[in-house]
């Protein structure tokens, strides 16, 4: 146990420091290449992955009552892919029999398990690249990135708070209080780190990996056995990542059980009893605000973090390169086709129009500029496959079809290469239309025209503070514009980001460096990863005793 | 302002160091001298307390529509003070009218503030300590300590917590990722600390300032508007903390109404109001579960912070000094007359007695060396009153009356000097006895005859766990067991003493040092003061924005 945590402290201390100083970091590099993953790794991957279809899914000692799985590809064939399940009870029970000693092993060795999970994790990156795949319907380079290094990061970064906090105060203090003349009073003091229980980590059908590591790997390296509930649809890139951990502790002494899966199907789910069971005391859930009500209301034991339904904005108020605006904002649209929680939806455009490099620019111009850069990165069939993937869910078929009534269409949405796939619908509306103001999960964005920037920029602030929103962009060449933004925004607790173009994009959020959701509006209360998302999975319990003097 | 930060800034770095060392730690003298406060400081007090006897109390610019206040001291006489009132609308609406200023001035503005204030309170602590004596009950020597130099710890312990989660993260980064040949991504990041919002502190009577400065102090320092809430028994010392805040404020140029004080009457409670509105995101809350429970369902668009009801235990096993431990648990039970959250109550004693230093004692021998040293303790009238105090709430004494048919009385409860006093009373009663069980707030101990020293220690944790506790104490001989005892303990979450005699006491907790409840027991979910009493009062909002390069 302990040589794991010897093996792995240069890389946990350059993760402390990292998280402190947010530059870029990364442990975990993100490039799909034989050069570095080794050159049968992608090989290997599909090869693994193939091996898994259409057989049960091993893991040993796991607790079982019956086999469940249902998954089916986006981009076509059923996965034939079953997994152990047991009913909650069963869970509970095996979770609660493993928390005496998972706590008993103390930070060092839980930590320096996890940090070798991980780097398990980062060297099978082509399988869970590829099983992320055929469940989530993101194009490879996507889904190996998202679902291997970059969880990865998030994985660490979450290892790393929870060990910053969990070093934070003196594990032991002489405290010695004056006492004039007289003998000092001494009392030497003791403090335990006690996990807070059960936690239960509810996985998302889009990002299975990303979105579920940060609360998993907390609630691990705090002491907490962790039941592991993947979307139905989603349940293979979490059960590779809980066997590579059982794996790990088994090998470290660590007992297995302390990391669980709870797969089940669409048809018999089992979240709301694993919810509401009162040993279930942290809750990490990613999904629509609908669940996240229904948590809040019956959950009421556990702690939730939750990352939520929102509405992201883009004030375009004046561009220094609009035709670098169009591309950047097209990639951001289009890229795994709007599935992203950072992804732009909703574009306010000041109906007058903007000033540009080019020139002024109409409000249709601006849209059907935008409209056009989507063509462009789409254009060839290969390169679009690739940026946009397939759609995770059929109900976004259908929740693009009700859009497209929604306003003027100004690029029209089409089937792209294999699998259940759209382009993305682009409508001009006018200010207030209703469905430009609520999520619409999937490749939709709605051109508002506001009055002027001032407008459009208070707009979206209005929509991140009352219906939540992770990202927010604006576009300006104002700087005293700039400034007022900067502070609505703020002031809306949503993120900005400010006339990007090239090769960075307002959907992506870069662990150690960006704080991922901010926790300030109703698109989630659990910022990726700050302090409160670590501190309240464990509590600190004093002894103290006398020492004669 | 700034020169109030850098006025205050050496003393704010000993107090983020003494947080994380732990050991002993007091900026604000505990000793009621002359030599330290000034000769008249305590001539002053008395004077300054009589001043506002009888008057109005003046919050200059307060936004009032009535006068209430009809507290009464323990010690006999009504206050005849009325404080400036609103209805909960308003004071709402005042709070958010000075947020935006108070959020923009940012930490160092506020913190520089508050440690000033501190240092004020702590000038008028004799001030403070009348005021705490006459509303609380408390003997003045506690209530000049209680009410004035440890809640003054307490609160900068806060303000240096907040400082440290504040600074704990780079404020401003570049993030630059290489692209291989290519010039590398550079944005420049930067992160503003946004508060959560309205903040309400619900005090209660027995501890008006102790209690309510963590949260206080804490939600001011990260920039949420605070509305105090006193008990209507007490609000003088609240009062009084507000009127000395504001006038910094005003000084500092931070909005006054930053700090708010929402008196009320017994008849006509505001709480309720307050703590429901949806711009409330913040809620510290010292009282009894019963309301607890009320918040938690009612009040969930906040963030609660709670101590509420428990069982404190002690635990005798064997003891290396009979006498000593019967004198220091005598002084336990009697200062304050039981009144303190971190009292104890319930006393495991094995039914066969147990092994001292004076040979075996009978169970009987045990209960009846804590009544004698009791009876010693109090055997002089004035040393009595200084210890005991009076009761702070009539219903004490009938609880009191109650408790007297649930076991075999050991020792009687008795007047004490002047005022609504009762010195404590002792019962034996059997393992399970239901009223041993559960909170008798009060000047009650119960004497419970368990089988063994595993039963009482296994009894006396299950209590915690079940029903709350903020203390457990032990007396042992027997290393092994107490080893055993001390994981017992920690799995219930509650700080636990060892063999405590002399002038150190299981009801203490020094700031700085002791984290006051753990938050993993039924007892309370806030530590005072940790890093989760802190870290979910901000957000951090970034703004990005690429460099070109």
């Amino acid at each position: 146990m302990t040589d794991l945590f010897a093996r792995h402290s240069a890389l946990l201390n350059d993760a402390v420091q990292a998280l402190k100083s947010r530059g870029f970091w990364s442990p975990f590099p993100e490039t799909p290449s034989g050069k570095i993953y080794g050159e049968t790794a992608r090989a290997d991957g599909e090869a693994g992955f193939a091996a898994l279809l259409g057989q049960p899914f091993v893991l040993p000692g796991h607790p079982e009552t019956a086999q469940v799985g249902a998954e089916l590809s986006p981009f076509g064939p059923a996965l034939g892919i079953t997994y152990p399940a047991a009913d909650p009870a069963t869970l509970i029970a095996a979770a609660q029999a493993a928390a005496p000693a998972f706590a008993a092993a103390g930070p060092e060795a839980r930590v320096g398990a996890l940090i070798e999970a991980l780097q398990r994790l980062n060297r099978i990156s082509f399988l869970i690249g590829t099983a992320t795949m055929h469940t989530t319907g993101q194009a490879f380079a996507m889904a190996f990135q998202a679902g291997g290094p970059h969880a990865q990061d998030r994985g660490l970064e979450a290892v790393a708070m929870a060990w910053d906090e969990m070093t934070r105060f003196a594990a032991a203090a002489r405290w010695e209080k004056p006492q004039g003349k007289a003998a000092p009073l001494v009392l030497e003091k003791h403090w335990t780190l006690v996990p807070a229980g059960l936690s239960l980590v509810i996985g998302c059908n889009t990002f299975p990996t990303w979105n579920a590591y940060p609360g998993l790997f907390a609630s691990l390296a705090t002491g907490n056995p962790v039941i592991v509930k993947p979307h139905p649809a989603a349940i293979l890139p979490l059960a590779l990542t809980v066997r590579v951990l059982r794996e790990v502790f088994a090998e470290a002494g660590l007992p297995a059980d302390a990391v669980l899966l709870a797969a089940d199907t669409a048809e018999a789910p089992v979240t709301q009893g694993l919810a509401t069971d009162p040993a279930v005391r942290l809750i990490d859930f990613t999904g629509s605000s609908a669940f996240g009500d229904w948590l809040r209301r019956n959950a009421t034991q556990a702690r939730l973090f939750t990352e939520e339904t929102g509405v992201n904005t883009v004030t375009i108020a004046a561009s220094p390169d609009f035709a670098g605006m169009c591309d950047n904002l097209a990639f951001s649209l289009a890229l795994y086709s709007g599935q992203m929680c950072s992804a732009p939806q909703t574009i306010f455009v000041p109906g007058s129009g903007i000033e540009t490099d080019q020139g002024h620019k109409s409000f249709d111009a601006v849209a059907q500029g935008l409209a056009e850069a989507i063509d462009r990165l789409l254009a060839d069939p290969a390169r679009a496959a690739g940026v946009a993937g397939a759609l995770a869910n059929p109900a976004t078929l259908d929740r693009l079809q009700a859009a497209r009534t929604a306003g003027r269409v100004i690029r029209d949405s089409a089937a792209l290469g294999t699998g259940r796939t759209a382009s993305p619908l682009v409508l001009a509306v006018a200010a207030g239309e209703a469905a430009a103001e609520q999520e619409c999960f999937g490749p939709v964005a709605f051109v508002v025209a506001c009055g002027d920037a001032e407008e459009g920029i208070s707009r979206a602030a209005a929509l991140a503070r009352d219906k939540g929103a992770i990202t927010a962009a604006l576009y300006d060449t104002d700087e005293a514009r700039i400034g007022r933004a900067i502070r609505a925004f703020a002031g809306a607790g949503v993120n900005l980001s400010i006339n990007l173009t090239g090769n960075i994009f307002v959907n992506q959020s870069a662990a150690f460096s960006d704080f991922h959701v901010t926790g300030a509006n109703p698109a989630g209360n659990a910022c990726l990863t700050d302090t409160a998302f670590v501190a309240p999975r464990f509590h600190r319990v004093m002894w103290r005793r006398q020492i004669a003097t």
